[in-house]
């Protein structure tokens, strides 16, 4: 929320941004929005839903895009802040810089398609007997007012102006963000950047506002409020869940997308495993210490069956995490939390430590840590199978087969499967797909999941807890669907019906008695 | 689910058809079903969900239509049975069986069609800058077993062959029914029906099994066992919410789609009230007495703006409703509940009784009843706003335009919003449907909300308590999203790939870069 509609209360904290390398506060402290925030907050953005969801399409989708350009005429400031308060080095930033200008850009064109509208008509069947069908016609309208938690690990793409940002407007919701503390520089940068585009475009204030605190209070008022009608969020599963929680608790329950919890099982394949283990073995290392092992699709699950290779493999990836150097993690908490979870699988009497990274300077790094175990081990402790959010991973050795088909179907619900196959292992991974596709909402094959494409099939999402709600995806165009629900109109006059739907309104995709025009 | 595969419990309590006219016991007990028939059912349809998701398209269509026929092929015993089991009318019970064969077949043809696949693919870019995009195909794939609730108030469509059954048969999820202890041997005649169906199609029993029983502990069972993915229910709030509270307390989650609570505003506005006021309170007492009022869609709350023709619909309403005999309620469970809410009414110290109809034959009649009241105390009094399952309705009468917009918003969620209106009431009407829109899933203009058409662009559907899950629809074709979740391939070989999406899968309808082909 922009500065001039809200007042902070008088005995609000103050907090500061933090250095994520040093640990120390940065410049003035950042007012500490609370409950009286949250319902100015919440009346602006039901009353600008009217007037936002009214908008046409093209208008839309330029609001979209003005809101890319103003970030990125942030400039250098943005990118140097977020490095500062993530941690995160220049190079990932500007990259995730793109990742989120890019997908305001896709949701515009997605926007501008028309594809979510689902629109649907019924002609009237007069003739009809016994009665007359009456016309029937069918569109997706907005839900309302979203409240968007930012998350810590994509201080950009996943935050003020991230995916749930993005879906939730182009669907034509009010979007209220509550900042994530670990960056309000980061964050108060892109909001006024989108504010700037709320501007531009003529919208009421209430269609975009951000507000930012340290504790959990804030969050919970804007869930809890009845104007919001569904909240995005990506983040830890006890936060996840509590969100859950109090939106199921309301008097009108809302739905709660949350992203939470995924340990992305990469699956070692014999016929891979023999013809390039220790190749495998690096790659996977690349992938599990990248940004300090702080990805949602981090592969912190590689299961195999004991046979050639696996042995090199292990060596390879030793050899790799041996020589890593710790990175800044996002912040101490998280630093803290992964140190645990990594002290907890040391101290396991049926886990094995592989290698552990180097420690790295500064005094938030996090030390990359390979474990080993037996499948019957992991098959008697639901534990092991807990995420560790950050360069942690669990190598999981099965006898055969059938283990490996256990193993699988015992892991909680994923965001990603990972298939490190040849030619040769494709009849394995027919018989495993069907309980992969069970478990988790992207199989790739023969890549690494931290890599997340922001396009029209892409999957980010799971059964859960990989998410709260396994029927949808956080990222990539069909997003837009969490925030839509269907509106049926029965014999309306023409000067009634929403203009997509008028006979004649011609180069929108519709199903016309079911079929495609 | 079929005998041969239960065993019910040595201490389980039988349960007998009632004749609804009489309340008079018919026939044989039925067996309860227990909690060791939930597990054997859950098991069983585990067992088949590999097996009935991969049957291609025309298998799955043709079975459903199967289905179909088994249940025509049942002939006039099922509407003998279902007549006096439900009290309801031959013709009703005939319409509403062609009813149910038609939504089978509607599904049918919806499998072939192959929209709900949701098919979506992005072709690798090898060449792009700085790192290649992956090859990214996505379809919908079902959630696995379905628990279906089967409703008293439709004992064909709602019920065991009913469009929840229909919908999730038709996503590839097996099915077990609870059937509703209301029409025992209705459900059983069906469930047969289906039964020879899965077996001529040489499909694994599990793909459809009933249970039954008086109590809720069986349903309650079946909604806590782990290998349950999702629920469909119509019925009561206190029963759909119960479902609701079980569902999200499992160790893994899972949706509840539940059907419960509406009132259904009718709207008059000025000019039409004018120009035919006795015609519409005649036609309105049509719509609320037909079928002892027991429809979801039941006209139980009237708006109007105090003006000319108020009158004149209130008189005619009253003379028609005067006239009206009471039918046969469902149960004597269900006419109990409508007497206590009648009561409620008419000793409302701010509530009038307009009209009551006559008491009709039969033990379980329900009385026809029209109320009228000030929109203060409306809003000032949530009872007010509460379902009254029957033909009782709740004419609220306002002062001005503002009046009525306050009483509108003030609602709960619906599953329709009806306008009886003229040309000249557009401009008012126009005001009025940005929110009833964000009230409820289908807006009507001059008929009636008692009819509810299966058909593509139909919403049976609404915000909370309508339903609990305004983002879906019970009725109508896209009822089977419900039931499906996205997941996303990445990279698969070929041979890997679902066969719809692999390279030279023609004719489903697909989306190619975010482009319709």
């Amino acid at each position: 929320m922009t500065s001039d509609t809200l007042t902070a209360p008088a005995e609000a904290a103050g907090f500061h941004s933090i250095n994520a390398a040093t640990g120390q506060p940065v410049g003035e402290a950042f007012t500490s929005h609370g409950p009286a925030d949250v319902d100015a907050a919440c009346a602006f953005a039901e009353a600008a839903f009217d007037t936002y969801r009214a908008t046409d399409r093209e208008t839309r989708a330029a609001f979209l895009e003005s809101i890319a350009a103003e970030i990125l005429e942030i400039g250098d400031e943005l990118i140097v802040t977020a490095m500062r308060e993530s941690g995160l080095p220049r190079a990932r930033l500007e990259g995730e810089r793109g990742r989120t200008i890019g997908q305001l850009k896709m949701f515009a064109d997605v926007v501008r398609g028309g594809e979510w509208l689902g629109l649907r008509i019924d002609p009237a069947l007069p003739e009809r007997q016994p009665l007359p069908r009456p016309d029937l016609r069918l569109r997706m309208i907005p839900l309302g007012p979203v409240a968007v938690f930012g998350a810590s690990n994509f201080p950009l793409a996943f935050s003020t102006a991230g995916g749930d940002t993005a879906s939730a407007l182009a669907a034509g919701c009010p979007v209220v963000v509550k900042g994530h503390p670990a960056h309000p520089a980061t964050g108060a940068l892109v909001a006024a950047a989108i504010t700037r585009a709320v501007a531009k475009a003529d919208l009421p204030k209430g269609v975009f506002q951000h507000l930012v605190g340290p504790g959990n209070d804030l969050g919970a008022a804007l869930v809890q409020d009845p104007r919001i009608t569904a909240v995005g969020f990506t983040g830890s599963r006890g936060g996840g869940l509590a969100l859950v929680r109090l939106a199921q608790g309301r008097p009108v329950p809302v739905p709660v997308y949350a992203e939470m919890s995924s340990i992305n099982p990469v699956i070692l394949f014999p016929h891979a495993l023999k013809a390039r283990g220790a190749d495998l073995g690096k790659a996977f290392v690349g992938s599990l210490t990248m940004g300090a092992g702080q990805f949602c699709t981090n592969p912190g699950l590689v299961l195999a069956i004991e046979g050639e290779g696996l042995d090199a493999f292990v060596s390879a990836a030793a050899e790799a995490l041996g020589a890593s150097v710790g990175a800044t993690m996002l912040t101490k908490g998280i630093q803290n939390a992964y140190n645990e979870g990594v002290t907890a699988l040391e101290k396991h009497p049926r886990v094995e430590t592989v290698a552990r990274g180097n420690s790295g300077e500064g005094v938030t790094c996090g030390q990359a840590a390979f474990f080993s175990t037996e499948a019957k081990a992991f098959l008697s402790d639901d534990a092991l199978g807990h995420e560790v959010f950050g360069a942690s991973s669990l190598l999981v050795r099965c006898r055969d087969e059938a283990e490996l088909a256990e193993v699988i179907a015992k892991a909680e619900g994923q965001l990603t499967a990972t298939l490190q196959m040849d030619a040769e292992d494709e009849a394995l991974a027919a018989r495993l797909l069907p309980i992969l596709e069970r478990k988790a909402g992207r199989i790739l094959a023969n890549g690494w999941p931290t890599g997340v494409e922001v396009t029209h099939a892409m999957v980010h999402g799971g059964p859960f807890p990989a998410t709260s709600d396994g029927r949808t995806t956080s990222v990539g165009s069909l997003a837009i669907d969490r925030f839509l629900r269907p509106v049926s109109y029965q014999n309306l006059a023409p000067a009634l019906l929403p203009a997509e739907l008028r006979d004649g309104a011609e180069g929108l995709p519709h199903l016309v008695d079911g079929k495609r025009n």
